[in-house]
């Protein structure tokens, strides 16, 4: 149903490359999903997505099971049918949702109760009911329902949040093995938990490779921790999690945290910064961030980034990009979107490229020096 | 600057096919020009834009002149830079904003004081600043200023905006050649005025050939008046406007009014219905109007339109653009518009073959049909 390969390892950390192969076809790692909550990356066209280097997509199971409905979208050909999108997809679990809704909801051993986003109503949540609706919206990847800790340095909710995710990965197991999902090929990717503390993620990975999953999740990260706390939480993890599987980091994140993580061994991302900026009209460019908005572009023809070939670069001056963003037009975050979108998609190229040329300090170099220049005026 | 010559006359009425030529290419008449109001087509990218079919835009003059300003405008490039546009762009006046705006607009002999939609400070047009704003702007063709009266029925008023409009008809000329944008190669389109009276019609048309310029434009149209009235407004200019340069019919309109509209004469439409009822999810199909939020197409794995070649049509299914239409995500409705785009230049391309066949009786009763079969559900 899925297959990973490791092509090249990097000689001086712990990056390399590989190639996922989904029924929807083989992907390079590491490997960046824009995120298409609803079933769509905001504003952008699949040709679109496909153009910036895109071969995989994201989407949210919690708010799919609201609307349309898992039923909905597996009458319409599944998630691919919905998207109009032939490449591989992987599907959240609601675990984040739980997490990021938290003041919404209740968690039991049992599952959680969340509250519909659509109309207010209750929504419950189990790991037999998540590995359902995943079944039916068809990715090619599911999520483990897991349990967030809402705080990751509070040991004694992370450890209890830990251990029941635990248990409901072993109820997921079963009801994916059980419900047709894993017949019609779709992989189950456990979920490392433990916050925080180094112990507990390590007993996290020991107990997620209890079951032999096609790949791994290092999960609650990206939750408003710092930096170095999350970097710890990839360190404690990645080097546990065996050398033949996909290690996938959830929600992370921008440029450097990418270095960051795959010098750990990480190979997948996802992450809503490229479009969720990108309608707020902040670009990532090679020269560090840039914001369209900013009176000082008003007249300039430049493009925003010579080293990018996106509509956005190739069609519009920084001086028409700014009229779009001031003047309210939606093609203007579309466009920002766009161009953020095949920046990340030409790093995580970069990269894959550095890997395998023993290259990937210099890389890091330039990275920080753009990093170093960003352009907040 | 422009060159017209007609390709083929209808035997059955006054339609004809016809090749306009610009300093930015040719295009085949009729001809349908999509509405990037504020120097963008709303939320379509220009190679999507192309893809439909489209091969001259319309911007508007008054919306640009405020924000960015025409001066902002040249130095990126004119038009043609700002929208990442290639082909030829005609740009309105103003008149018709003085007369939509008509709440915030006092007229002199002179010109009109519009409130700014961006502040609310006054913004004054005189024809000579209106053709110095599109000098900048660079537009192919720049419409003269007109007055175009509030009231289509009212005699007096009718009569006085149809002689001030010949006035300012005179000063645009006169401007147009001093300010150097008849040199830059830009084209100067007068307006043919009279609202609903046969005779002021006929005296504007007069007027406006006192000037022998490169196309005429009949305006005051598509103001409220029923669809008798428009069609007598045309019928009393059109056969009046000499055979050898474009006609034009602003802000109409639907696809019964082109063939209405050619088959009296009419070379040139621009409106904004295909993009508008596009973000209010109505597509227009080969079978009649659509409305994506209906809950008929909830399940439905059909395709929009059987005879349409769009994204939407192709890699959608009216299920799924029914939930992205119902969640709010932008892609739906820029997705309908794509579709609607596209479904308009199909159509008139499909007029333009069916009058060189000889075949275009066939094609209104067809449409017409379709007209019948509207789908409201």
């Amino acid at each position: 149903m899925l297959a990973f390969e490791v092509t090249a390892q990097c000689p001086h950390s712990r990056a390399r490359t590989g190639r996922l192969t989904t029924a929807h076809g083989s992907v390079e790692t590491p490997l960046f999903m824009p995120v298409g909550t609803k079933g769509t990356v905001r504003g952008i066209l699949p040709d679109d997505l496909e153009r910036s280097g895109a071969r995989m997509l994201l989407a949210n199971t919690f708010h799919l099971s609201l609307r349309p409905g898992h039923e909905t979208v597996e009458r319409l050909g599944g998630l691919h049918g919905l998207m109009g999108w032939n490449g591989p997809i992987l599907t959240d679990s609601g675990g984040y949702q739980v997490f990021s809704l938290s003041h919404l909801t209740t968690v039991d051993e049992d599952g959680a109760t969340l509250r519909s986003i659509v109309d207010g109503s209750p929504v419950r949540l189990t790991p037999e009911r998540v590995m359902e609706i995943q079944r039916g919206l068809g990715p090619d990847v599911a999520m483990a329902f897991d349990h967030c800790p809402p705080d990751p340095h509070d040991r004694d909710g992370v450890g209890a949040a830990t251990d029941r995710t635990h248990r409901w990965l072993a109820r997921c197991v079963r009801a994916w093995r059980d419900n047709g999902a894993a017949e019609r090929g779709q992989a189950l990717f456990g979920i490392v938990q433990g916050g925080a503390f180094e112990d507990l993620r390590r007993a996290s990975v020991e107990s997620a490779l209890e079951h032999d999953l096609p790949g791994y999740a290092i999960g609650g990260v990206s939750v408003g921790e710092d930096r170095p706390a999350m970097l710890a939480a990839v360190e404690a993890a990645a080097p546990l999690l065996p050398d033949s599987k996909p290690r996938y980091l959830m929600g992370v994140g921008t440029p450097l945290d990418f270095l960051d993580a795959i010098e750990r061994g990480i190979d997948m991302f996802d992450c809503v910064t490229p479009t969720r900026h990108g309608r707020n009209h902040q670009a990532f460019t090679s020269e560090g961030r840039v914001n369209l908005r900013n009176v000082a572009w008003r007249d300039d023809t430049a493009r925003l980034d010579d080293d990018c070939n996106c509509a956005a670069c190739t069609q519009f001056s920084r001086g028409a990009l700014r009229h779009l963003c001031k003047s309210g037009e939606m093609l203007g975050g579309i466009l920002v979107s766009i161009h953020n979108l095949t920046f990340f998609q030409r790093l995580l190229s970069d990269i894959r490229a550095a890997i395998a040329a023993g290259t990937l300090p210099t890389l890091r170099a330039r990275c920080a020096r753009a990093q170093r220049g960003v352009r907040e005026r």
